[in-house]
């Protein structure tokens, strides 16, 4: 048996101004669903409508019901405040051992990725609960296609687990490289991005996690005492409050000794910047990216994500937004920094609605 | 005595979006009021409103009427089609030579130019009434303020006419220079700006087109004699459909020997294109020119000229213009190419309305 949890919490501070504060990322419909809709649709096959859970922010839960009504509205795991990925994880692994069953496996899933080989995910998955059935902690790590600087790579090791498909011990999970390493990693093979997609059972991680973050693993254990008491509510609440930011990569994926990766050709992005649209979009001729009517005149490699159609004479590598109420313009080369922008925008007064 | 004659025909093609083939740069409203009212505010202390006469197209009439209502509607001058200078000013040459008298001194204005000191310009245009009142042919040289490529030169010769003013004769009318000529200009000296403003009597440019341009002065006559007639109109737009697409600078100035210039420091601009407002106001600290509220990250020399708020992050020397209905974007050193932007649209079935 088998569970997914979609982590949906996230800001998606990088596709600013598209991605808001009140709607990001995962929440924004790009052509006939948004990256969450498309999250739930792609798992539901595997383990049921009644059976995908979401972690999220109090304030996403209403817009999380709209754009899935298939949920359980009791499968919606409100975090008292938004952390990084361990606490989230944590948390939905009390949570499901206490409301179905310690051996459950829970399929993470974040809900801002594009994945364009929805069968070959499907496939892979099944894999890898069979796998996580045998106490791994497994995660999927995409066939990387060029040096992407963006990503963290997973480096593989011997064969561990072998039917039609194959997972591989993991050797060491390692941050975003800088373009020379990437280029090395390519060539020595063997190295495969970070999909932030795991699957293992909720007693494995919670075992991980008394190991080898302690910390995490008493202030869970509070809350799973809790857990149907009048004080539920209350103890989540300050737990929380005292848990370090930590991501499941950091406190567990590159401590433990048993974790394998199963390597997945699922046309994968993480969408996680301005210039990632290119990963999943078709450029046209001029290699531009065009979201509304656009005359290019001597204009090459933009990416033109606007309401309005949008005229451009001698322009090279821009990025061009416009929403309701903002235009924002920056080089494709400045994607990884939109947090700067973020930044700035909270600092000034006239601009803050904007974030 | 003397009457002003407001050139106010033109497209104003090169601060494309802004001015429209509905409501020219002429007619847009910058700070308080339009660069044709600010003409005609200009123009009214030395003749009167009752002398000021607007030669335009028929569907610029209304605006006209509505931005300057101080004007009779009856010295509204309405070309049969949109014709280049000359045209425009032998037309108005017969027109008052038949309704007023050929002795009248016409001070021709263009309708879109700034000029930021009024009191210095008024003194010199009755200056140059004075001079024209002689015969001559008198235009006001902007002193030039540095080797500008867009701009044709005037180049003067010997004093010819002094009291307090003085007025020169001229040498030559020039063309755009490049660089390198301009800088040469500028290095010699006695070389000024192309104003188009230009002083004299409507007999005496009516003797020189007799001369130096035959075709459009047989056509001006034909249309004296019908004047008042049933056949005006008609005969007007006969003679107009036929005549040369001709300047004044080329047509005249360049081959009469009867042309004086006065040098001229008056803050004038002919706004000629997104990058000339550089020299009507004023940068931020980081040398942008801001119309809305704009919040800059590592953001230089660029001009923002829109409706929306605008954020930027690692942009120099952009042009960023959004109306109602387009965003505009180039590089502030394509200022002067975006006659190809109307060529283009033009072409293109879904963008002709933004013309």
């Amino acid at each position: 048996m088998a569970v997914a949890v979609i982590m949906a919490g996230g800001r998606g501070e990088r596709l600013w101004p598209l991605s808001r504060s009140s709607r990001p990322k995962q929440f924004i419909s790009w052509k006939r669903h948004s990256f969450f809709r498309a999250t739930v649709d792609r798992v539901k096959p595997i383990v049921g409508a009644e059976n995908i859970y979401v972690v999220t922010q109090k304030k996403y839960r209403e817009l999380i019901l709209k754009q899935a009504p298939l949920i359980p509205p009791s499968n919606i795991i409100v975090e008292p405040q938004g952390k990084n990925t361990a606490p989230c994880i944590g948390l939905a692994a009390v949570i499901i051992s206490a409301l179905k069953n310690p051996e459950e496996i829970m399929i993470i899933l974040p809900a801002d990725h594009f994945i364009g080989d929805e069968e070959a995910f499907q496939k892979l998955i099944r894999f890898a609960c069979r796998v996580a059935n045998d106490n791994f902690l497994v995660t999927l790590g995409i066939t990387p296609l060029y040096p992407h600087t963006g990503y963290g790579y997973i480096h593989y090791g011997d064969s561990y687990y072998k039917e039609e498909i194959e997972a591989f011990k993991v050797l060491k999970f390692t941050e975003k490289p800088d373009l020379e390493t990437a280029r090395k990693y390519l060539k020595e093979g063997r190295y495969l991005w970070n999909s932030g997609i795991f699957i293992w059972k909720a007693r494995v991680i919670l075992e991980e996690m008394r190991k080898y973050m302690p910390d995490l693993y008493q202030g869970l254990m509070k809350i799973k005492e809790s857990i149907g008491t009048p004080q539920e509510k209350e103890v989540m609440g300050e737990v929380f409050k005292n848990l370090e930011n930590i991501s499941i990569d950091y406190g567990i994926m590159e401590k433990t000794d048993r974790a394998l990766v199963i390597p997945a050709d699922i046309k994968w992005s993480d969408v996680g910047s301005w210039a990632a649209l290119e990963e999943i979009l078709k450029k046209d001729q001029q290699g531009n990216i065009v979201l509304n009517k656009h005359l290019g005149i001597d204009t090459q490699n933009c990416i033109i994500w606007t309401k309005k159609p949008v005229v451009t004479l001698g322009i090279k590598n821009l990025v061009v937004v416009e929403t309701d109420d903002v235009i924002f313009l920056m080089p494709k080369s400045h994607s990884q920094k939109v947090r700067l922008v973020i930044e700035a925008l909270k600092e000034e007064r006239e601009f803050k609605k904007l974030l």
